[in-house]
């Protein structure tokens, strides 16, 4: 499964920790890459500082043409919204061997994004967060795999039931 | 079921958006309730308004004492962070019969919660978003029931395959 998520309508100061929180689900949740429509360079380094200590290779990409991206997908393009279909009403119809681009808006979405979508699917039609309704978009899709996934990273966190148990195959990285 | 989610380390600037987030996906996926340690009106206020237009009896109290609260909890404490054990060995371990205090950290959480929680959870034992191990962990422990959910609002949203399907039952409402 090859997964993208394209995040609209970024604001540099209003968005950051928004934005950084819906890239780091993307990637812990099994997304390959996130692409941001306004320039952030800010955001793409944290980002990236999270995956060279953690592991995987997830991208990011900002400053990008969204709405050419989205005509041009070679694959199914699935919006985000609360005015979406029921998630468990849409996931079992999702074609997963093609690749998927996740449209997660800010604030105001152009109306050309429900028209360009395949499909229109709503974490919940109650007013919550894209942060929100990702997680459990990729949670569904992926069936939960994410839970097992070995990132292979400098930093990995070992489940535990008091405190941290954090193994580091990195002298430089044990700053965390 | 009875859920309350605490917000700790509330930061007034930093963490509006976030602590936000975190109320309304409160709301969404089923809990009862959200306390916010520090006291912040704003958040209050905007939470309230969000209940009044959407429906159902979401609760939002500022300015608390945290640890009294935790230390004192006639129920079940669960502390969501990265380093706990993994969502889908502990949920069913939890019993629902009882009031549950979900505390939720914004980026660093005092020692002592890890030591009072009944349980340390992760939604991932990856850096990624409390917002997002929040909708998680009550996804799962309400089965995703909260899907069906019908809140009663002023506004109800309808799924819908393209477009905005709102309903209003209250003429000022429809502003939204």
């Amino acid at each position: 499964m090859m997964i993208t998520v394209l995040r609209l309508n970024h604001r540099i100061d209003r968005d950051k920790r928004i934005t950084t929180h819906v890239g780091l689900v993307a990637r812990a949740f099994g997304a390959d890459e996130m692409k941001v429509d306004t320039k952030d360079d800010s955001i793409a380094r944290s980002l990236r500082s999270v995956t060279d200590l953690f592991g995987g290779s997830f991208s990011v990409k900002t400053g990008v043409k969204a709405k050419h991206i989205v005509k041009n997908w070679d694959g199914k393009v699935i919006h985000l919204t609360m005015y979406g279909q029921r998630l468990k009403e849409v996931i079992p119809s999702i074609d997963t061997s093609q690749p998927l681009l996740i449209i997660i808006g800010s604030e105001k979405v152009p109306a050309w994004c429900y028209e360009e979508a395949d499909l229109n699917v709503a974490g919940g039609n109650q007013p919550h967060s894209e942060v929100a309704s990702l997680s459990l978009f990729l949670d569904r899709i992926t069936s939960g795999s994410w839970e097992q996934k070995d990132f292979q990273g400098k930093l990995t966190i070992h489940p535990s039931k008091r405190g941290k148990v954090v193994e580091s195959t990195d002298n430089e990285a044990n700053h965390i």
